[in-house]
């Protein structure tokens, strides 16, 4: 269609309508983004991935503004894709809205796209992927990953960048108990910020005390990425060349390995297995065969008269044979 | 087995055996634990289950411990069940172990059992379900489930409780923030945690916000349960009877309008898919006629002929011819 045309021109407008149309949860709209996907795909994946993740208030938005406009400087495009988990009780977003990037969100060569979150769970990330996708076709050569440390949403996001940074400040005390395990596990770089003013003392002791958590980590990679731990203060603008240059190190050195490309492979494995999963489950509770067994199961649970662990087990050998 | 007949006339080693055999991974032992379950089935039921979350730090241990010695003191026994996703940073579990509740896990009325997780994700509370189907044909009157609010394990120890408590300290300024939206919507009970000392009048304005937000907040329950929000303070145990007051309340109305057991039913449907869910796609992973198209369909991936979108909807097509 043109609006796939309209993507590989640049044009924000569809950029931002296409974006529109893969977060959409109507069938007929979901049946049209895949078309659209295939047919900007060979445009695709030439973009360096950022994932920037961190707890509400650490500065993430200031840091991707301040080292957006540095590289556009520098003659990239920036794309900003931010997953936010919204929050009822502060009556919105977590992350806020454009106008926490006021200088990039109007520079012509960014494009920032808040994507608020409905679902409880999962529902977060949905359509990152093929956001992703989309902002690659337009020919932005880094899009960045915006989400805050809560539920799902950083793990999902560390399964589709090539390279994962943890936004941290200086912590005082058992602050420390906050980070996922899991996290640092997935992580590529961590980065302080406010590492400036009073807190500078205290960020010097927080860097040696990450430095030697993350060498006791077992990384998920096997290869041998030392996780670097970078301090910066995005507010006076210091140590944003340091993070650059280890985003441009760690992207060489998956290339040198040929790690960017079965990186890229194994997250497209994962989010193969993840829509399967999703479909499969849908087409069987949508199954009228199914409709009898179920229901004569579920009965039987309710009846406490076998364990739901039995009756599952039952339900997969009758669905399989 | 004598194992499940030890659990029945609730032999303590017994129950801590039994949860470790649900707690093991290995097929052999999976396959004892539904046998297992299956026997004391007809024992379960009888208990009223809390699960109880909040952030490191806010108290959850001895606000259990100080509730806990309480009914004890009024003749029911108690099961304490630590969902624990274990922190490296902290080069160990977040929760702590057994000694953070000193008086309580060596009373004979009382059971108290942490888990560690080991996964990443899922994992943490892959067994904790079963620990609360031991815990009930033990004879347990009570079984809280402690977890703290990261990652997914407070949302799947809501969906295996009656009551869901959510523990939190009285905040200042922007710390609201950290509250997920998906949690506030299955609170059962919002505690407000040391109010006491310095705290107090903090608290105050805090319990007032709490209700206000939570006012705002669509409920899932459709019924007419009022979420309240209780000052406490387990350190001088302030506030304990009243909390108690409300589970009771809150279990009187579950019962009344017949919904203690539809949410039960609920729960245990959701089990029922998750289990199938898990283990349908392990049978498509080890199906040998399937690992052809498998192989396939991720080369095409690779080469980025084709989208995980489209491959994937293919591949579910051809799974359910």
């Amino acid at each position: 269609e043109s609006l796939a045309a309209g993507i590989i021109q640049g044009v924000r407008r569809d950029i931002a309508k296409a974006i529109t149309l893969v977060e959409s949860k109507s069938s007929r709209d979901q049946e049209l983004s895949v078309k659209l996907i295939e047919k900007i795909l060979p445009k695709t994946g030439k973009s360096i991935r950022i994932g920037i993740s961190g707890p509400p208030g650490v500065g993430k938005s200031t840091l991707i503004e301040a080292l957006g406009l540095r590289l556009i400087g520098k003659g990239k495009k920036i794309a900003v894709l931010a997953v936010d988990p919204s929050s009822v009780l502060t009556f919105g977003s977590i992350l806020g809205d454009k106008t926490r990037m006021p200088n990039l969100s109007i520079n012509s060569q960014a494009f920032v796209r808040p994507s608020p979150s409905s679902g409880i769970l999962g529902g977060v990330t949905d359509s990152t992927r093929e956001s992703i996708l989309i902002c690659e076709a337009a020919g932005f050569d880094i899009i960045i990953v915006e989400t805050v440390g809560v539920g799902q949403s950083e793990f999902n996001v560390a399964q589709m960048v090539d390279t994962f940074i943890v936004l941290l400040q200086p912590f005082a005390g058992d602050e420390l108990q906050g980070v996922k395990k899991g996290i640092l596990e997935m992580v590529d770089v961590v980065v302080i910020n406010k590492c400036d003013g009073e807190l500078k003392e205290q960020a010097m002791k927080c860097c040696v005390d990450y430095t030697h958590a993350l060498s006791l980590i077992k990384q998920n990679d096997k290869t041998k990425w030392v996780v670097p731990v970078l301090k910066v203060s995005a507010l006076q603008q210091e140590g944003l060349s340091d993070l650059w240059l280890k985003i441009v190190e760690h992207t060489a050195f998956l290339k040198q390995i040929n790690k960017k490309k079965s990186k890229r492979i194994a997250q497209d494995e994962q989010w193969f297995w993840e829509i399967v999963t999703k479909n499969l489950i849908a087409e069987i509770k949508q199954d009228k065969s199914k409709q009898y067994v179920l229901k004569t199961i579920l009965a039987q649970i309710n009846d406490r008269k076998i364990s739901v662990l039995q009756v599952a087990k039952q339900f997969i050998h009758h669905s399989c044979d």
